[in-house]
């Protein structure tokens, strides 16, 4: 007696409600247990007051229409996300029932369900319908869309409006997308590590073949399409040629088997070294892109067929052609186009669309030269191509000139393209901007690009308006991001900033939303409506991005960072002496990158005259990018009326500060959030605050050594509370010169070269007695996890293990971390004394002690 | 440049301290991440207010005297328990400093320290002093005590006193025992698995050895000071001979090792088992107890000199003699003193004692006898020996006269005694009292024995004084326990039972405090000082044990569970028809043990007159002892007017919906406590409720055959909503008649029969279309981890796998488990399918289905 054949295919259900029944039994045990990994998806039992009052009515029963995967998703989804958020199992039922019911599918098939459906709106591709309706008599809910995508989209809406506690009683909501194509790059490399951010473990790929186990996928797929990303690549552009051939593609059809019925494509990212078989199987690197012979298209026909033969539904391809990195020969021109056009023509039969990437990282520049300015790259080689590119090209733009700095003004190529498609890409990763260890939410950077008038025609011409296609009337546009979702606890290390991958899709659905939106519905879906977490979470997140920029990069300097490396920690002078290019270009006297017109590389001619005549005169070039703009002597003065230098010093000061107060914020709603993401977050605010000083003295020591010019307020170079390592009495230590110099106080540390791997420092304490906190500022390398102990009058007061997994295996920015021990009572004439016993390659490499009065 | 030498010892203090840091790592870092083993000792920051108030002026250095082992650990925890709480580190200091100063030392060492420090009070051994006096001008407060232990309790006396919030500033307070000995019998197998509460992992053993790694034995101890337990046996006494040979003599020297430091000491329990080796070298079992001739005695005396030769401050020995256990030939008399007195006489010049365990579990009598009563097995061995036991001889006797059954009268041996040493035996275990997995706070139940008046001298003399001493002056006595703390989370598996563990240590040291007093305590301590936590918990703790007893052994007819076996589930049957007894006696026509001097088995003769004329009349006898003392018809009417049958069926059902209350009142402190510990007490909450109707079903049903009376209000083998599984459609499901009959609803379930592992039970719903929730009562056995899976018309509703590990390999009232889905929605006609696979040797028994209308 099996009612499996009235259910149709839904006994497939089956597999997947189990996955979500097991992830349900601990939901429904409490609303505290918290994985982290859910991210917004919690589907937490809601106020039971609220439950009562809004959604006591909801229906028992959905319906939903057709056999589509998407279809089923959607379903399953509904069903699990009330199960979790109001306790109840909705029946699952092919046919519209005698009760109320919910209703899933695309206008047609409802239509045939309900022939009087009304007319049907006309909405693009993606968009959605949430209507209530009666049906004979019966209240019913249509979840209506023109294809799959849009019902799944519309159940994720209903489903976040119950989470948000809006009334859903009687429904009218018609919502559609900005722009078509809203997709992410993940930059996996095929042997499992992560591009970008740098954190740990592929969640597609392990030891050079796609990952075994996809259930991870899977839910990363639920996540994107959650917030309506429809397209995702998940291989760095470097994987090479073998991508592209047959085992390859059998295992990358397993991924998008997985993808699928989250209506999310995939999209397969190619570089110079993965170019196509010429008819005689012949490889030709240079016929990828700069050749536009029929043989080459003949061999990207073939490829791109073979490819949609194993993949059907893929998006297209992602294309990082490493202009100047690898190509020789003539970098512009037609022949350019052509070659796009080459692969774009192969993939049009298959509605595939080609993103080619217009940055330019890899280019050298002659550092001499004033005119080399990696920064006009972009917009030199493409500009003069726009018109040239066929109807599934879209060129896909950095949101900046550069390199994802904390502060770049918007690329001037957005402005500069009426007859191309285009694409803005941003960054989830973090990279510059504190790789996930460093609270930072992107969206209010995001905001200030997108919003920008870039006066490309009459009108306002923000970017979001050109990349949207609004302004040129482009059929292809929309949002790309370089995300770095990985195996790493909550996918990204830090609670936080999954804010970062919400806001992306968000934004990417609808530009218009601001920022505080944003940061208030994800902070409601991640950790629910009490005020006061609300309240200072959202605070957090908004002011976390200028947080961050104002100890790491001013006045659009760029990140003051190890910019030829790791990206991460302070390395002032590294940031602007590398191969790549000038950065700040700090000289003596004065600090900057000149990009006038008048005097400069000319960069910013390239800007629509309106723009451009903003930037060129210091009087109106903003002071957030003023030194992205000008070279400017230390004494000019801003608007603030503080001089650069003090404004430098003074910014750092108050970023530490800053970031210390967003420990103390956070411990405020200790008890109010659940344990696990509250220990988790506040580890990572901690280091932060920490590591926020080291970049505070980096760089406001590095400027006053260039400068010469002292701090008005006396702090840079005067730490009296501070005692150097490498001036304590030493025991199998030895003083060590830090590189760069700036990162270490002092530009020395003491490090442990006894054979035993054990030794100490020691000093006398002097002061007056009292309570004290005692800093020790050390390096705590990726090479080793050494024990610090540390004992007062021979008491041992601490000890812990210097075992973060910071990206450097020497003593520098990136591995400077500062330890605090709390409330420890100092009398004249105590020894202080530091044992250590090395591990690894790490030598307990020690910078100071600050040994402060205790506060509180 | 090291302080080292003016600190003389203290440098020991290092590995301790970092031990200590360790914990606190995570401790600092916030205050709620609990990991349960912390128990009461939690030390977590207090509300910072209360800190500033009150202890803002705590002095920064403390001063311990004298190198004593426990001296430096009340040192370190005074240190460890004021960080904790106050975030400051204390110094430690080896003379009075120029500043106020916390000073730890015994009376002696203080008065050399301080010459005018006042005359000392004359405190028992154990108790302690804490004084705030005035030296050369500063604030001091001294902890002192006649011996160290002493100073430990103080210091555990005042941190608890910081935790609790109340005032430190001028101290003037005396404590002492009540009781010398207060002391823990661990009844822990050589082969590391634990006696009584069937939980997993001894702490002390491993593989008939020590364990390795006795970092746990160590916390194990340190709790057990924190309440002034002072002595411990940690080996099951059925070690036998090779126990006190020399190679493990030398394992247990390393457990007295871990113990010295937190004052306790270590006692070895023996049996018939292990008799020494004689003069000749020759094993004489029956020379253990039952012989006085002097061979016996010398062999001891060679015995007991090489154990403390081995373990110099040893505490003694614990003789579990199993009384006609094993035992031949005459079993009372003067020679069971003398041969006890021999074993006395050994211990006697290293001042230990000797432990005599009076019970006789092991007693079979002959059920038809009338007066073979083993409740009377105590009394009729040792009452005729009054007098003639050594002075370091204590007899320990269970609290009650059978063996810790949910309702005892106190054994009348306590008021028999008058020239013995007595101590109490009480049962941390809860052996027959839900294992851990049912919530059962004990301190009310040892309340009710401990105060009861024995009548046995003038005045009042009820137990606690008797055991204390007080009644007929004698030096020893005390308090014993039987506990098994382990290797579980949170030591017991149930992070509320830990409340009995503090309870037993706070009522040894003072039985006047009440319940409440100490439930309070106990909740603070754990649980922080939030109101609606502490008013909630109090009151859970408090009527625990009445509602475990309403649904498990009503009327004093003992705890009606598998007797001779596990002890844990219901077994009414077999709670009576055993080898070892007579239990609760019941028949057709009445039920109760019939004790009475006229008609029964003459054990009400054993108390005092004044008591025995109590329980001798019907009309005097409390109720909630009736059934222990006499056998009275069903229709008995009770003094709340009802009758015994209706009683037994009205207390099983109050007694299931009150636990089911408690998962209620537990849900209601969501988001007040942290969640590991909120998620582990709920889960052991929610199994408890289901298997509270799994007792209340057997003992109605079974008394309802019995007795072939109905329940007036008609629930009792009527359940309108219940399925029996052996009555649905089976597809690879066969009945099967389950063991007790009782145990299973209908006396039977249905099991999975197919090979292939896999089967199915489903019914057509043919109620009213609705919300629903449904039990599934299944048996979850040990052998195996089956998989269940609930659908409804087909869809997946849920998923569970039976993998609790609960005492037993067979469907019973051991292993009946019920899980609950809730709020799904059923409309006539529906296939309700449970689809199981089976796994090792449980075959995914299934007893009923029950579906109700869903609440809330």
């Amino acid at each position: 007696m099996s009612t499996e054949d009235q259910l149709g295919g839904y006994n497939r259900l089956a597999s997947i409600l189990a996955w979500l029944l097991l992830l349900l039994a601990s939901a429904t045990s409490s609303l505290r247990a918290e994985t982290g990994d859910a991210a917004w998806l919690r589907y937490s039992p809601i106020d039971a007051k609220i439950a009562q009052e809004r959604y006591a009515d909801i229906p028992a029963v959905v319906v939903p229409l057709g056999e589509s995967e998407i279809i089923r998703s959607s379903c399953d989804e509904l069903v699990w996300g009330v199960r979790g958020m109001l306790g109840q199992t909705l029946r699952i039922e092919s046919k519209p029932p005698k009760e109320s019911f919910i209703l899933l599918g695309t206008y047609d098939l409802v239509k045939k369900e309900i022939p009087t459906f009304e007319k049907t709106p006309d909405l693009a591709i993606d968009g959605f319908w949430l209507k209530s309706i009666q049906f004979e008599g019966r209240n019913c809910l249509v979840i209506t869309a023109p294809d799959d995508r849009g019902v799944l989209y519309g159940v994720f809406t209903l489903l976040r409006k119950i989470c948000l506690g809006q009334a859903i009683a009687s429904l009218n909501e018609q919502h559609q997308p900005f722009a078509p194509l809203r997709v992410v790059n993940q930059h996996d490399r095929l042997d499992g590590t992560l591009s970008g951010g740098e954190l740990p473990g592929s969640i597609f790929w392990e030891n050079g073949h796609v990952a075994k186990d996809l259930s991870r996928a899977r839910d990363f797929a639920r996540l994107l399409a959650s917030v309506g990303i429809n397209g995702v690549s998940v291989n760095h552009p470097g994987a090479g040629p073998r991508l592209v051939t047959a085992p390859y593609l059998d295992e990358l059809s397993k991924v998008a088997k997985v993808l699928r019925p989250w209506g999310i494509r995939l999209y397969i990212a190619i570089n110079s070294t993965s170019p196509p078989r010429s008819a005689g199987g012949q490889r030709s690197r240079d016929k990828l892109v700069n050749s536009n012979d029929l043989d080459a298209g003949d061999a990207w026909k073939g490829l791109v067929d073979e490819i949609y033969r194993n993949i059907p539904d893929l998006g297209g391809l992602v294309l990082h052609a490493d202009w100047g990195g690898y190509l020789e020969g003539p970098e512009r021109g037609p022949e350019h186009a052509a070659a796009i056009n080459a692969i774009a023509a192969a993939l049009a039969p298959h509605s595939g669309v080609l993103f080619c990437r217009t940055c330019r990282c890899q280019v050298h520049v002659d550092i001499a030269d004033a005119m080399a300015d990696p920064a006009k790259a972009a917009y030199d080689l493409f500009q003069p191509l726009d018109g040239q590119f066929a109807d599934n090209v879209i060129l896909q733009i950095k949101q900046g000139p550069m390199d994802f700095q904390v502060r770049e003004p918007p690329s001037p190529l957005f402005g500069a393209l009426e007859k191309t498609n285009q694409a803005v890409e941003l960054q989830i990763t973090q990279q510059y901007l504190g790789q996930q260890r460093h609270l930072c939410f992107l969206v209010p950077m995001w905001k200030d690009v997108l919003e920008f008038n870039m006066h490309a025609s009459e009108g306002e011409t923000p970017v979001k308006q050109l990349v949207g296609g609004k302004t040129f009337k482009r059929q292809r546009g929309g949002f790309v991001a370089v995300s770095n979702l990985g195996r790493s606890n909550n996918w990204l290390g830090h609670d936080l900033a999954l804010a970062n991958v919400y806001g992306f899709g968000r934004i990417a659905w609808d530009p218009n939303l601001s920022s505080k939106a944003i940061a208030e519905e994800w902070t409601r879906l991640s950790f629910g409506h009490d005020p006061l977490v609300v309240g200072a979470l959202v605070d957090m997140l908004l002011k976390s991005w200028r947080i961050y920029e104002s100890y790491t990069g001013p006045l659009g300097a760029g990140s003051l960072t190890d910019m030829a490396g790791m990206h991460y920690g302070p390395g002032i002078e590294s940031a602007d002496s590398n191969v790549w290019a000038p950065w700040h270009s700090a000289t003596a006297s004065g600090v900057g990158k000149d990009r006038t017109t008048a005097t400069g590389s000319g960069f910013i001619a390239q800007y629509r005259p309106r723009v451009a005549e903003q930037f060129e005169s210091l009087e109106t070039c903003p002071d957030a990018l003023v030194l992205f703009m000008h070279h400017v002597p230390y004494s000019h003065t801003l608007d603030s009326g503080k001089t650069v230098i003090q404004h430098i010093y003074d910014v750092h000061y108050e970023g530490a500060r800053d970031a210390a107060r967003l420990v103390q914020q956070w411990q405020s709603l200790n008890g109010r959030i659940d344990d696990k993401r509250y220990e988790a977050v506040l580890s990572r605010l901690n280091y932060q605050a920490g590591h926020a000083k080291v970049w505070r003295d980096a760089v406001c020591n590095w400027f006053l050594q260039k400068s010469g010019i002292a701090d008005n307020d006396g702090r840079v170079g005067n730490y009296a509370n501070r005692f150097e390592a490498e001036t304590l009495s030493l025991e199998g230590y030895a003083p060590l010169n830090v590189t760069p110099w700036e990162t270490a106080s002092g530009g020395q540390c003491a490090e442990c070269i006894d054979p035993s791997g054990k030794g100490a420092l020691s000093m006398k304490f002097e002061g007056k007695a009292g309570w004290f906190q005692i800093d020790v500022a050390y390096f705590d390398e990726n090479d080793g996890a050494s024990r610090l102990c540390l004992r007062i009058a021979g008491q041992v007061v601490d000890e812990w293990t210097a075992e973060d997994s910071l990206p450097d295996n020497k003593p520098n920015g990136h591995t400077s971390t500062r330890h605090q021990t709390a409330r420890i009572a100092l009398r004249p004439g105590d020894e202080i004394r530091i044992e250590a016993t090395t591990d690894g390659g790490e030598r307990a490499a020690i910078d100071y002690l600050e040994i402060e009065p205790a506060s509180g």
